[in-house]
């Protein structure tokens, strides 16, 4: 058998078939749009679009030597960096219930693995929780949450919901709360968590509770009202430096486990499955994440400028929408919105042939170069015309640009910023009119400003 | 509902149970021994025990600042740079086809979950591979290598094994490969290789090939018979910068996947798991990975050094295990070696009840404070007496002494190294002694060289 035979390969078809997350996909659809020439508006990922703060590459710098796989739960430096954050939050955490991970996305997969059941997730919510739950052979329950309070089920539906899948014989065994929400936001009140803390005690539910955007609350006097405080021996929260730090590429997340038996056996099942699956966080930035979790004034004031700086570019953009027609409940944190053109609805299918959320955000695409994401990937009505919107990477192509903004005192005055908000009211404007005539078709690469051509 | 009421937790009994990984667990029980005091030869882990060259953690710090998510696949400097290590070594490779992510055994996760179906591993192999088919839902078949040829399961007993499991109505996608092995140190023939791929094909198995202690073969002249080159259409091939360049902690491997349709399609699974479980490789990670992956000179020589290190030290435990009656295959890869000790059967059961695999390595562990791991955990047989020996934390308890084995050239002389060696004759002489007086029970802690106590 000296050379390879032309041997027929494997059956393709046999592979588990697994889509790429729509929120990665849509980086790559901009991306070819842009090889394509087209002027684009990248509205689609989920990144916080500021540099690194240079404290915390300096001490990834520092713990860069570090080769060792060390503890699969993580260094115990960064899991008492990590207890402390949250100590400073009100909830009383130990080091030893802290697990880190290569991101808060594989501590959530591995933490829904190891509950095992089906898995209650708002609708609509992050794309992943469901894609996880259906990865560990499970089902996602999509309950609808209260007008404005994204990320937390309606309490009353989530009942519901439970008692009827568990009539119908699924094991259900937790609920995903998103605090404050992805894709749409806003943040749930604390009444409608406890309510939900009761539901989950009512129905011994485990709450998992993502606070990956806790710090970025536009209003920074408002409390985060995580379910940990109303239902300590049963919340698991998970927090990362992702977005608040904008270090999602350096793949750090921990995991907050409840205090008791319970919490220990989770702890031991993690483990386990952490230790089959990645072993163990990567250890340079152990090093530095324990630094960031130790919160030191000038990270909480990077912290603090992003904050305003997500606040006001989410709001002008919530501006644009209204004046075009949109619904909406005003951004209250992170750098996402979730308008609803159904007040355009008619004049959407005239003029354009839309009927449902993805012929909209298609035509966004093809048509105008602002990449969004249909409502229906987050687990919305796909009929619904709702689509989450991510502005951030407005602020700058390049890191100069990008700093400029997190300083500017009037963020969306300055021209880059301008200039897409600007093309976003044009690309409205003719969305919403009755004749598509080809004005307002996709500019060619020439035209583009600088922040949106990169 | 204002403060938490005494609420009974959630059943802990539900979750999921996942041991951690033995090999991550041994680690863990060194430690507690430590802790005790007691003199210990920790030969559990498969760490390398060298330092990280400067000239990565130098990259590492070059890339500090990149804290964007990036592609799903990994940067295409990394992809392009793996490609170029595998052009090196006979291997054509399309960039497009080389999948990074953090570590070779999250990818290994995602490859054999993608796979789906059953999966073949050799007996004894690195427990994970079992585990991680379990966790995928799955069951892994254990085949019988030929002796001496650890990694590769004996082809005739390959075939025999899956057209079993077929005809009991399993399904059996793939077959794993290590060249050179983990637990055995030993590396299969080309010949052995050959037959495997020709069972592949009349199969229509899958071959994984963890190749991740390639460039450790002991013997640089001896050629790696990777089965990528005689069934290109459906071989996979994984590895990482843990071994050859210590950097284990870093979480970073390449996986390397067959050109044609079959390949584009595991390619599309892979990332859509890839998205759902990790994001992406940890992006400074990657930036110092590219550079690894280019073989600039400095690490070529450092690769070299560790080779001949771990093969003069790999060789001098195995001549004590020889000098004190064990069977042995004598290593030629990586740092671990894997004798039988069923000469001594009789005695070890007359003086010390040993009975089993695991009553030895307990035995081993608990009177004399040597961590190894029994051949059972591999998925040998539970009865033999076998049991990995990874003595490469033996090479030094802080750089300085590591670099200086790495320099040497006759690190077993060097009087930790020495030390260590001639502890380990202790034990074995007590231990195939007649009498089990009490001599050569652990050490105390003041006693330990320096090397032993860390
Ligand atoms: C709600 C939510 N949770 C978790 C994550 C995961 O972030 P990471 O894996 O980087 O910690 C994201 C990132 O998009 C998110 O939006
Ligand atoms: C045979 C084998 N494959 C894969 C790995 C995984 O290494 P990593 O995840 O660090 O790439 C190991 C590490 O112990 C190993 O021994």
């Amino acid at each position: 058998m000296p050379a390879p035979d032309p041997s027929p390969s494997p059956a393709a078809t046999a592979l588990r078939p697994v889509p790429v997350s729509p929120t990665l996909a849509i980086n790559e659809a901009i991306a070819r749009k842009r090889r394509e020439g087209v002027r684009v508006l990248p509205f689609g990922f989920g990144e916080a679009g500021i540099p690194l703060h240079p404290s915390l590459t300096r001490e990834l710098a520092a713990g860069a030597g570090r080769g060792a796989y060390g503890p699969v739960a993580g260094s115990p430096a960064l899991r008492a960096a990590a207890a402390g954050y949250w100590n400073r939050r009100g909830l009383a955490t130990d080091p030893d219930l802290v697990v880190a991970g290569p991101g808060s996305k594989p501590l959530l997969y591995a933490l829904i693995t190891a509950l095992g059941g089906d898995l209650a997730v708002p609708a609509p919510s992050w794309v992943t929780y469901a894609a996880q739950a259906a990865l560990s052979g499970a089902a996602a329950l999509h309950v609808p949450t209260r007008p404005g309070e994204g990320g937390v089920p309606d309490p009353a539906l989530l009942a519901a919901a439970v008692t009827g899948a568990r009539a119908r014989g699924r094991t259900v065994r937790a609920v995903v709360l998103t605090l404050p929400d992805n894709p749409t936001g806003t943040l749930a009140s604390a009444a409608t968590v406890r309510e939900v803390c009761r539901v989950a005690r009512d129905l011994d539910l485990v709450l998992v509770s993502d606070e990956i955007y806790r710090d970025l609350v536009h209003d920074p006097a408002r409390d985060v009202p995580s379910p940990a405080r109303w239902a300590p021996e049963r919340t698991v929260v998970t927090t990362a430096l992702s977005k608040n730090l904008a270090a999602g590429g350096w793949r750090i997340g921990v995991a907050r486990l409840p205090d008791g038996p319970f919490g220990r056996a989770l702890r031991a099942s993690l483990l386990g499955l952490a230790s089959e699956i990645w072993s163990s966080p990567p250890a340079p930035v152990q090093h530095a994440a324990a630094h960031a979790f130790a919160e030191p004034p000038e990270l909480v004031e990077r912290v603090d400028r992003s904050r305003r700086l997500h606040a006001r570019i989410a709001g002008a953009v919530a501006d644009r929408f209204e004046r075009a027609g949109a619904l909406l409940h005003r951004p209250q944190a992170a750098f996402y919105l979730y308008p609803d053109l159904e007040p355009m609805r008619d004049r959407l299918e005239r003029s354009h042939g839309v009927r449902e959320g993805s012929d909209l955000t298609d035509l966004l695409l093809e048509r105008y170069g602002v990449g969004v994401l249909p409502g229906a990937v987050f687990g919305d009505d796909p009929a619904a015309l709702r689509m989450r919107v991510a502005p951030s990477l407005l602020y700058g192509a390049d890191d100069e640009q990008r700093l400029a903004a997190l300083g500017h005192p009037d963020p969306a005055s300055l021209p880059w910023i301008a200039a897409g908000l600007d093309r976003l009211s044009e690309v409205l404007a003719d969305l919403g009119g009755e004749a598509a005539s080809g004005h307002g078709a996709p500019g060619r690469g020439g035209q583009a400003p600088a922040a949106l051509a990169s």
